[in-house]
């Protein structure tokens, strides 16, 4: 079976952006010739989920191509029909039923950039088998909850921590099975 | 100056507490002969602040002696006035005036624990001085939150990381000078 991964940065106080998308707190931990790892995360997947919100933010202030670069399936996870666009697909269907047929198909890792509202569905439905969550030393006191509220209760194994000299402290989870 | 320190417990998704106080999940990393470097934490603790409703809850779970040892000044925030019960005072004036007076008084350090109402004041009043945050594996769902909403960006500085063969991680951070 494919896994299915987080890789997500967090404050302390657990948002992943202030109001208004507001991701410059990732910049209190910008280092040169420091990727905390995602490089060699994103080496194993090669395929990738995210909301319609993020995928949207990404398009503008990234570039499509920090998605679609040939080499990854990306599902844009939608309410509404769209065409098509080189690997990366819209898909309005039912979540559960989309990752448990990835999860089964042949392939490597599957990873979920987001954001917090496909996240929780993710998580609500128990198919997010490893958590990667870097928290950043900052207390930002307002914003875009990495958990929201109202799922249920979910069992995890702690795999590993690594610190890193720019404060950031990268946790690992696993989903208990 | 003395310093003011928060000691705590939560899970990986920010919770103190599942709904109605439930504190159980804190029974997934009890083990005999670990508590996490507590006694060594309360050791250069002389004062501890506790709101009402942590206070009460304490009284009735445990009783009123895992405050009052003879050891330690207790202030219990409330709004309505109470006598003094021993070392514990309740106090129902301004939080910030407090903490000012007690850090600038004689004594070793502060300890506040709880609840997240009281936290999140001291919070807003950037009145926290360090904060030792015990991560247990596990995702609650919903609960009381550590960190409420609507606070003030607060930067921090990482000290250090614990690990513990329960999966427990605490990690340790001082407010950023």
């Amino acid at each position: 079976m494919r896994k299915l991964s987080l890789f997500i940065a967090t404050s302390l106080d657990g948002y992943i952006a202030k109001p208004n998308d507001d991701l410059s707190f990732l910049k209190l931990v910008e280092k040169e010739d420091e990727d905390y790892g995602y490089a060699e995360f994103i080496a194993i997947v090669d395929t990738i989920i995210i909301g319609r919100k993020t995928f949207e933010y990404v398009q503008r202030e990234i570039g499509i191509s920090h998605y679609d670069n040939g080499e990854r399936d990306v599902y844009v996870v939608t309410s509404t029909e769209r065409p098509r666009l080189g690997r990366i697909q819209f898909y309005n269907g039912d979540i559960a039923r989309l990752v448990e047929n990835l999860k089964i198909a042949e392939g490597k890792g599957i990873y979920c950039d987001g954001g917090a509202d496909l996240i929780n569905e993710l998580l609500k439905n128990d198919l997010i088998d490893e958590l990667v969550i870097s928290v950043v030393p900052v207390l930002l006191g307002n914003g875009t909850r990495l958990f929201k509220d109202t799922r249920p209760e979910q069992m995890l194994e702690f795999v590993s921590v690594k610190t890193f000299e720019t404060g950031l402290v990268q946790l690992k989870y696993q989903r208990k099975k």
